[in-house]
């Protein structure tokens, strides 16, 4: 199965999470780029920018309302939230005339919130740029933001953890934060991986298909970036995005609310390692989308159905998708090809791997 | 079912074609834009440019060779193509040790090939800008490379035409051109689609999910934008790009290859139709990537199986995937939430029809 890693073979390969392929044209990295370039994304040199939404005590975006006087983490709702818990309960469907009809144009209202973390009072520090403990305060926000959403919103069943990092990837405030958006159902992507990792329960004798890819990565080594005592830090062998990576816990831990202090210790430090490595590879603040999967919330009351299933089968993890494939400015495109066909990736998860270990993961290029 | 799609209301919506969701937030269009803003994407004024890689008689990019004089359209074979039937057939898999490592690390070799299709010789036209007949010529080139290779490789299953067009979308070169690849496997798009259409037909008394999705249309108008004797273009129900169309075969045709010269005609009237409605909604040449779905190659040699079924189940329809949101230089980012949760949108779809029927489209905005 692991034949064709080593060579420049166009090959196409499975994901097992998704259930999706990407083909896989290594040579075409030789092409000449002229398309479109990027600007490149440095981080902002100011540590208090007068102008920003989210620095402390600053007036907020669209509402009258200014921002407390914060010195550590500062988690708000989202001024223009993507979802609410104030949506009327949609009226029962009425003019459903035939179950074509209700199978091509199904919808239901959807309930929830959009909350904002900023990572600390600083403008200018990334994630890149904390060390292990600051990271782990932020941890420690995600965790407290989930658990009172999940609290106060009983009917709430998913909370997603992400950033978009950098102009290029729709991140409209350089401010080091990160978003939480959380809904009363299981959104597309998770739910599509929790039914993975349910199924390959079933037809494997109750193993977790992350547990397996964990031990199968840390045997083969060559898709290793970095590890530490409870994390491993990879190229998945099945990467779309030029550089990207996946952050596994290496035992059976279902989402971030089960890690103790030590644990969230070694996740941020396993985060600062590959944001670091990001940054120092095209010496820029290296733009990305990241988000963490876990366990749905709330579903104990529900005893016996999917739900309890999807927790029993969930295994923390982080996903980094970065854009850049060839230096600061150039991005990779996924357009009409990947739209239409399948995504296609220029080199192999083998060949990126072997680049983010060759950078440093310690050390900022800033601070040389 | 249809009862939230006039209202302001957050909500959900289904894509039975590729059974995902996608998040309505229609109020989200009022949130302020102070991220990324894109190069206007405005296309080139010059009929020829003696620099670039596709005008008649000019040098090529890579390879010693000189573009033909054509003077009409020009088919070549990608000089940088992500497919190629030189790979050697993959050795045999050796390595695997365990029914885990093969479900993990599943891959195969590609093969296949690319194509370019330059639209004329005019360095400046687009779709938007060409009539109908030239546009029909453009139709009959895909039909010719599809059947070409179709023939010539009787191991190609699937042949996916599709069009970057703008620097937005990765497109490296203004001059109007497409693409067309071809591969000895039917890629994951089109393969779920055509899962679907199988699957509806076995649920539904052998009915087409895209003949009754026309007709439901036809009925509903809400999202139409343009019909003529045999095309719909319309916004799905469950559109994800704020603009996205759908151009849809009246009638259950299962490729560009069954259809007639009045009807290519008609196809390349939508195209027209829709891609100079496109341009006149911001007045600047409107970005997309574009692609064509219909039934897969060569199936006949497998009677009675899986490719058999999908033959019999295709109905040819276009992708439109533009996308701008709110002006020439302000685009929707589909990133953090859309790549770790589920896409998100914010305007509806009915929406973004009712812009889109109030633009102009027989005389594009440069004419006028
Ligand atoms: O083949 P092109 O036009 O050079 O490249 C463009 O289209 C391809 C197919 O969608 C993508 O893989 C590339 O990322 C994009 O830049
Ligand atoms: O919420 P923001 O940061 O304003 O917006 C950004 O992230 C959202 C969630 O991924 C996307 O829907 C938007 O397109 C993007 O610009």
């Amino acid at each position: 199965a692991d034949t064709t890693t080593a060579s420049d073979a166009i090959h196409r390969r499975f994901n097992p999470l998704t259930n999706s392929w990407v083909l896989c044209s290594p040579h075409r990295t030789k092409r000449p780029w002229l398309g479109q370039n990027e600007k490149s994304n440095d981080a902002p040199a100011v540590e208090y920018d007068p102008k920003c939404f989210l620095c402390p005590r600053n007036q907020r975006s669209g509402i009258p309302v200014a921002n407390p006087d914060y010195t550590s983490t500062f988690t708000f709702t989202n001024d223009f939230p993507a979802l609410t818990f104030d949506e009327p309960a949609k009226a029962a469907p009425s003019s459903i005339e035939s179950s074509i009809e209700s199978t091509l144009l199904q919808s239901h209202t959807a309930h929830g919130t959009c909350k904002v973390i900023c990572y600390s009072p600083n403008h200018s520090l990334t994630l890149a740029e904390m060390d292990n403990a600051a990271i782990a305060t932020v941890i420690e926000a995600w965790v407290n933001v989930e658990a009172k959403i999940a609290t106060d919103h009983p009917e709430v069943k998913y909370v997603q953890v992400f950033e978009n990092k950098g102009a290029v990837m729709g991140c409209s405030n350089p401010h080091g934060h990160n978003q939480v958006w959380a809904t009363d159902y299981i959104p597309h992507e998770p739910k599509s991986e929790l039914s993975s990792l349910v199924a390959f329960k079933k037809s494997h004798a109750n193993k977790c298909l992350l547990c397996s890819y964990s031990t199968l990565e840390s045997e083969k080594t060559s898709r290793l970036v970095y590890e530490n005592a409870s994390f491993l830090v990879l190229v998945p062998y099945w990467a779309v995005w030029p550089f990207e990576t996946m952050i596994l816990s290496k035992t059976h831990v279902s989402s971030l609310a089960a890690l103790d202090s030590a644990e969230k210790l070694l996740l941020a430090d396993a985060i600062r390692n590959i944001t670091t490595r990001y940054d120092n590879l095209f010496e820029t603040s290296f733009p990305y989308s990241m988000g963490i999967h876990g366990a749905p919330v709330n579903a104990a009351a529900e005893a016996g159905g999917e739900e309890e299933e999807y927790v029993a089968a969930a295994h923390l993890h982080m996903h980094f998708y970065p854009p850049l494939l060839r230096s600061a400015t150039v991005k990779k495109f996924l357009v009409g090809y990947e739209m239409l066909g399948e995504a296609q990736r220029d080199l192999t998860a083998e060949m990126a791997a072997e680049r983010l270990r060759a950078v440093d993961g310690n050390l900022h290029y800033k601070r040389k």
